[in-house]
This record gives C-alpha cells, structure tokens and sequence, in this order.
C-alpha cells in the first residue's frame, strides 16, 4: 500500500486509528480458550467488529512468538485474514527489529514477503546498514522508532548528542538513508509537546503513535502538534479496545470503544478542514 | 546455565567458541534441499561435527523467520537438539529483542520458556523498562548490544552524548538495572582498540563478539584488550565456519574452521595463563 491510498482511506473512513492486536490468553474470554486457535478467533472477532472504524491494525509480534509455533501460526492467519477480507487495511507487523545487513534483510523477507505485511517496525541503535535493507522494498514502510512512550524513553532517547536529543539526531540521520521516502516513525503520545519539534524535521512522514489512553497521551494534543496536511498519523490503541470486555460481548464492546476513537477523529478532522 | 558453568566449559574445552547458525537456504549444500527439513538438517550436522569445539550455538532468528512456519518449526527442532543433546553448551538466541515492559516479557517467555535458550540479544534504544522484563529470569542472560561490528555502529553509537560515546552510557547506565548481573554485551571485533575503554566500565561482564575473521577483527586483538580473569569472551564466528564447504564435506569443513579457531584459543589461553 502506498502512502497516498493510506490517505485516502482515512478520508473514505474518517479515521486514522490504528488497532494494536497483543493477544494474551491470560486477557481475552474464557470461552474462546475451547476454541482450536483462539488467538486467531480472537483477532477474528475484533476484526470483524471494527474494519470499518480503522485504517490499520497492528499485530504485536512478541504475543506470537511468545506461544511458539502455535503463536507463529495464529500469525499467519490473522495476516492473511486482513489482506484478503481487507485488502484496504495498512498492517503493521510491531516487531521493533533491526541487525546487520544480511541478518536485517532475512527480516524484511519475513515481514514483507512471507507474511505479506506492509510495514514493520524497526529500532535504529544500528544504524543506516541495519535499516537500509528494509526500505529497499517498494511500497513497503519501514516505521523506526524515534521517541517511544515508556520510562525508558528517557534513558537514551532524549539524552544529548552535541547538544541536540539522539532521537532528533536519528530522524535527521534518517533522511540521508537510501529510500528513505518508506520511512515511517514511532512516536508517543505521552510527549505531545515534542511533536513540534519532530515535524520541523519530518515535517511528510507517517507517524505511528502508541500511547494514546492507556498510556496517558491525549489525542486532541497530539493532533494539534503532530497532524501534517495530509494527516501523517496513525493513532494506536490496543488494550482500551481489544479488551474493553472479556465476557460473550466483547467484540461489540471493542466495537464501541473503536468507534469513540473513530467519532473523535472525525471531529478533529471536520475542524482541521 | 551460570556463568561459572559457562567459564568452567571454557575450561574443558580450552576454547571460548561461540558458533553462529544463519542457515540460508541459497548457501547450504544443495543435496540437503531434498531433506523435509533441510534448516535442520544442515544445523544437525554441524552441531554433530563441531559441539567438542565451540562452548556457545547462536541460531540468528531472522533466518529462520523468513521462513516463515516452517523455519519457526526448524528453529524449535534446532533448540531442542542442542538442549537434548549437549545441555553442557550456552545457547544464544540472536534476536535483538527489546519493546516496552509488557511486550518484552512476552519476548522473554518467547525465548527463555517456549524455546529455553540460556540467552537472548536485545537493543537498549528503549531503555531500562524495555530491558529488565528479560532481566527477571533466573539462571538466564541478556546480552545487550553495545558496539556493533558494523558500518551503521557509527551513525549512533560512537557519538558523543555529553562527551561521552553513546555505548559507553550504554553500558554504564545498564549497570544500574535491576538484575544487571544477568547482563553480556555485543562488542563488534572490528574495533579492538575500544575493547580497554569498554574493559574499565564492565570488567567482569561476558562480551559476545561478532566480526572476527569475515569482518576483519583479529582474534588476538581482541584477545588482548578484552579478556578478563575468567576469560570474558565468547568469540562469534558464523559463516567462515559454518559455509567453509557448500558440497557433500560441509560438515567436515566446519569442522576443520572451527579446530583452527579453537587451536588459536587454547594456544591464547596458554599464554594469557
């Protein structure tokens, strides 16, 4: 998908939320636990509830894997479901990947081409090389996490690098990358503030933002900060969604709490017009 | 395993070998292409050939993912094997890992429970929150990366964060987490000079070292300035070993690359005794 059908479906939608999918067995209902694949039923049933209120869904890599091989394969379905129910979703696999060359490029096949999703996540400690391999592939986007929304933002991100924050310094570094017009960035909500800053250097790209409720972020402030003209944000929300309930109605309860989202992105975006 | 344990099979074997596993289907031998599970099949034969030599396997995830189920289905028979079969050998999962708190446990159960590997890589751009979840596990280690052997290792890494090499807050800052002792670092061969820098922040800390031989790092280099009392190192080297021969003598090959290396290590433990 390219970014100006994405554009276009947060016209046709009037949404840019984006539904992170971190299925814990521990979390979702007990009823589904009787089920062959209840991860998959799971995402299933959300994704039935709620395509139509968003642009993207986000499935959460590390809540795969961490159930082996059964995990992996729930993964395959729920990807293949999206694209071919609906091919006009944008997917993100949350993977916050990154290696060598060669090592970066076996994941980008695993992302892009085994599992067919439009973007990945990836963290840039490595540098161009680790990054460069991703963005080789046309119509395919490479989100890189710039300025997370956890604690440990505060560890390394926004510390100093010749008097300006590493995570400054790795969107401007970014922008020299070959392809770099795939780059989308990871930004969180709990900053809003920061969102001036960051759209004097990437004033066009996507941005993905975690953080939004659970996390404390607010998304009048960071659209008022962060939205670009052509939007250029995805707005994450997994837990106050996914699991808005845990009994028999919980994909009509996700249902509501997505379509709260979708009402107040829409607001924002008639006013923004 | 411990690191005693660890130090003690340096001991025995008189080699601080750490073999890395990134089988790509392109460069194995091809009568293995016939097997059901040539990933498998061609890990089998080197562990079979080599376990005597090396004290670490490092199967590199990104292989086995971009190949989708079934490489997740190799990696499980990979891991298992090992474990079954040499429990005395350190294994590494070379996953560069590293999400907020909720999601890195659920890496941390992905790789220390459901595939019980000793150990996991994991990036710090996300800081303290993103690390300690891996941290938590008993008898388990997190190597972190610190400095790469790579080209990119230089667009964040070595700049100088209040005067001050990023890895090097790196390393410090990690010193003060929560069960820092179950921290190993990735310090890159190519620059052994940086080794005594790095030596003053972690002294008693395992280093994992990529990019000896094929990156151009030289092993007594390395040796030189990073070992430790109770060695320190494990000594990675993937395709010089693993690739020596793609014909019937794969197996043997490997296993001549790894004797030469492991002939360099007792003769470097000889000396530094």
């Amino acid at each position: 998908m390219t970014t100006p059908q994405l554009y276009e479906q947060i016209q046709i939608k009037k949404s840019f939320l984006c539904i992170g999918l971190d299925v814990d067995l521990n979390k979702i209902p007990q009823h589904l636990l009787t089920t062959e694949d209840p991860i998959f039923e799971f995402n299933k049933a959300i994704i039935d509830a709620t395509h139509d209120l968003c642009v993207a869904y986000k499935p959460n890599i590390a809540f795969f894997e961490a159930y082996g091989l059964k995990g992996w394969q729930s993964l395959h379905k729920t990807i293949q479901y999206i694209n071919e129910k609906h091919p006009e979703i944008f997917t993100i696999a949350d993977a916050k990947r990154g290696d060598i060359g060669n090592t970066s490029s076996m994941y980008a096949k695993a992302f892009f081409e085994d599992l067919q999703f439009d973007s990945v996540t990836v963290a840039p400690y490595m540098g161009k090389d680790s990054v460069e391999p991703f963005l080789a592939f046309e119509d395919k986007h490479t989100i890189m996490l710039a300025l997370t929304s956890n604690e440990g933002a505060f560890d390394f991100q926004t510390q100093k690098v010749e008097g300006k924050e590493l995570y400054k310094l790795v969107l401007e570094t970014s922008k020299t990358w070959k392809n770099s017009e795939n780059l989308m960035y990871v930004v969180g909500a709990t900053k809003a503030e920061y969102f001036t800053e960051i759209r004097k250097i990437v004033p066009d790209s996507f941005l993905l933002v975690p953080g939004v409720g659970a996390q404390g972020g607010s998304l009048q402030e960071v659209c008022k900060y962060g939205m670009n003209g052509k939007i250029g944000l995805l707005i994450n929300s997994s837990r106050a969604v996914i699991y808005a309930s845990n009994g028999q109605d919980f994909a009509k309860k996700a249902r509501e709490e997505a379509l709260k989202l979708q009402q107040e992105m829409e607001q924002i975006l008639k006013t923004s017009n």
